[in-house]
Order: structure tokens, then sequence, then C-alpha cells
């Protein structure tokens, strides 16, 4: 399928548009050292991941689910013995999340900047949606953005109803964002297109290790390599 | 207006669609039990509405925020002596809020079974997307729905952007829900129409004094009255 039918364009907010998971793998590290009285840090970082991922289908993605399971890991790891007061860190910690300055993926602003004359520009992100909307404004981006679309899980499913929502067919549809798992894979599948460009520290629940090889699949090493394809 | 214009019906969802401020309310006053060695349940119930107030700028709604909350009220309330299974208690009961059944409000599917097939009917709330969702599955409610649209707060700019979303014009739009202040008011400032079902409780956040007088307007006792309207 050729590029020259595309559409409209969505990007994937977090470590696409603005770096994010730095800040959870910070809040990680951090957490980890004030367990360090309980366990090890490796073994509390793989525990940590095995709670965030028991309760990712109950708690969603986010700041707000984040710091849910670091409170229950904190009374789990210490077998009930952790003091209150790193509760009380562990909130005051969320809260500063959520207020954190943000910092734009380089070259981001100039392509879409160039990108929302020709195209139909929209946010897909499975995040909260006020965090997500409160980052766009703060980031600046918003000018740019026809609508923000907020997904569930970024399934095959999901992105069709996202495809149905913009009213054009899935070959007029571009995905770009740094999760192959989450961006691209599932796009490719219904017969989209993706742009990959991957953020230095990528999630371990989003790494797919295959490369991808598909007609309508590119990989790219910074946003404004896009402003040459499209 | 006439009320044969309307094209599409928004549907708020927690205590439109399904019982939902029962939960919470309970859920403090339970909290406020837990208290009561530190503070007399009257003053608990007003400091932890305080909390929730200065949260929701940041935090937003949901049943995360309000575990969020709790655990700040628990230790702010108890000076910092609060017992760490205390939280564990406050952790599970948000687990348990997140997976409870749903109880559907009188007449509202057999409601929704007519008008979704003359309007287009959506669902907007100021929810979480993952929350919402998964209490629309859960209440069988799905089918009824074109899609969800998501609103991070519910002014007249977030209803005139669901309007300009939906493709419709302003009056060609009827909002129904609970809520006067988030559901009512705003669409008709914006030329929209609005039902009011009122649900018996009502959060104090929400409430406002005085009776709706507009010709976009109706004050109905069940879901069921809409049928005899449109």
């Amino acid at each position: 399928m050729p590029l020259s039918r595309i559409k409209a364009i969505a990007f994937d907010a977090d470590d696409t548009l603005w770096v994010n998971e730095t800040l959870f793998r910070e809040a990680e590290r951090e957490f980890c050292v004030l367990m360090q009285d309980y366990l090890p840090a490796d073994r509390c970082n793989e525990l940590l991941f095995a709670m965030e991922m028991k309760n990712l289908p109950l708690y969603g993605y986010g700041i707000k689910p984040f710091t849910l399971s670091l409170i229950e890991a904190a009374i789990e790891f210490s077998d009930g013995t952790v003091p209150i007061a790193t509760i009380e860190t562990l909130i005051a910690r969320c809260k500063r999340m959520l207020e954190a300055p943000l910092e734009l993926i380089d070259g981001i602003e100039e392509t879409l900047a160039v990108l929302s004359k020709k195209y139909r520009v929209v946010m897909a992100t499975k995040g909260d949606l006020l965090d997500q909307e409160r980052k766009l404004i703060k980031s600046g981006l918003e000018p740019y953005f026809h609508h923000i679309e907020i997904v569930s899980d970024k399934t095959e499913v999901h992105y069709q109803k996202l495809v149905n929502h913009l009213d054009i067919s899935v070959e007029e549809f571009l995905m770009v964002g740094n999760s192959v798992k989450s961006d691209i894979l599932p796009v490719l599948a219904i017969g989209g297109h993706g742009f990959h460009i991957p953020f230095h520290t990528t999630w371990i629940h989003e790494i797919v290790k295959e490369p991808v090889e598909h007609p309508n699949f590119r990989l790219l090493s910074s946003a404004t390599e896009m402003l040459e394809l499209l």
C-alpha cells in the first residue's frame, strides 16, 4: 500500500511525544532503595514487575495504578512491617510524577508542525485521559492535534474501532509509536501502516524480540525522518 | 427547539445506567468506622470530602483516585499512626470496588433497547476509560451503544467537542444524566437538550440547588419516561 494514501496519522503519546518510561524506571529504582532492608534490588524489581502485571487488567496504565501497586508491593515485600512514612513517601511521589514537567522527544514538534498541515493528526493513547490531556496541554503540542483518542488497550479490535471512528479505511491510517507490540503489530495486522520510532528505555512488558518485516512498516531513528517519507 | 430534531443521545454512565454513588458512600462510611479511634465520623466525612476535592484536579474521578485519597486521609487523620493493616484493607477494598457486580438502574435496559433503534446512542462519562468500559461490558448494555465518549470534565467546552465529534449540530444533541451540574446545565448553555433523571444518592459536589427552567429541559422520574417523549 503506498504511503500517498495516508489520510490520518495517530501518534502514541508516552515516549513518542514526550519522555515517560524513564520516570517510571527512576521511580522503581528509588522504590527498591526504599525496600533495601527487606529484599535485594534485583529481586525487588522482579517482584514489582510481577505485581504490576498482576494488577494491570484491573488497574490499567498510568501513574495512579503504578502508585497503588507500589503501595501494595511495599506492604507485601516487608511482610506488613514497612513504616507508614514510606507509604506517605509513595503518595507524595505519585503527586510529583503527576505534576512533573515534560521533556519533548527530539524533533517531534517540528515534525508535527509540518504533518498537521497535510494530515489529520490525532493522539492515540491507552493512559488515563485526565493525565494525558494535562500532559498534552503542558507539552505545548495540543494545537497540532485534531483530537485525542483514548483506547483502553491497543489491540486489533481497538485500532479497528479507532479507524472507524476516524471515518477512513484502514489503509489510509498510519500509527506512529515507540512500542512494536502496542503501536505497530496490531495496526499492521488489520491492514494499516506503522512507523516505529524506538525510545531508549522500553518497558519489558512492551518488548517484542523479532524484527518486523512488512511492506506497511518502517523503522525510523527519529521523528523528523517521517518528513522524508510523507 | 423540538425534540423531533434529536439525532444523538448521550447517556451519563454512573448512576444513570447503573448504581455507583452508593458504593462510594458505603466505602466512605466504612472508612470513617476504620478511623473512629482518631476522629468522630462526621468530622471524618467532612475532612475526607475536603481531601477528595483537593486531589480532584490532579487525580480526576474514579475508584483509584478515591483509594489514593483514602490512603492519604488515613495517614493524615491518624497523624501517621494508622496501622499498615488499614492501608492493606483500603487497597483490598479498591480491588473489590473495581470488581463489584453492577446493579442496573430501573427501566434503563428497555429504554435503551427502544432508543438505540431510532437514535445514535453514546455513553458520555468522565470516569476512567478502563473502568467504564469494563462496567459497560459487565452491564450487558454494550450492544445498545454506538461508542463511548470519555470526557475529562463535563464543561461547555467538552460538550461542544463531543457534539463536533458526533458531526451533528448542538440542537440535535440530547444529554441524559443524574447530575444537573455535570449533565444538564453545560449542555443547555451551548444549546443542546437535557433530560435529568435524579438518582437518590447525589454526591455533595454535584448538587445544584435551583430548579432548572429551560425550554430544552425535562425532569423525569425514570428512564422509561423518555419513551413517551422521543
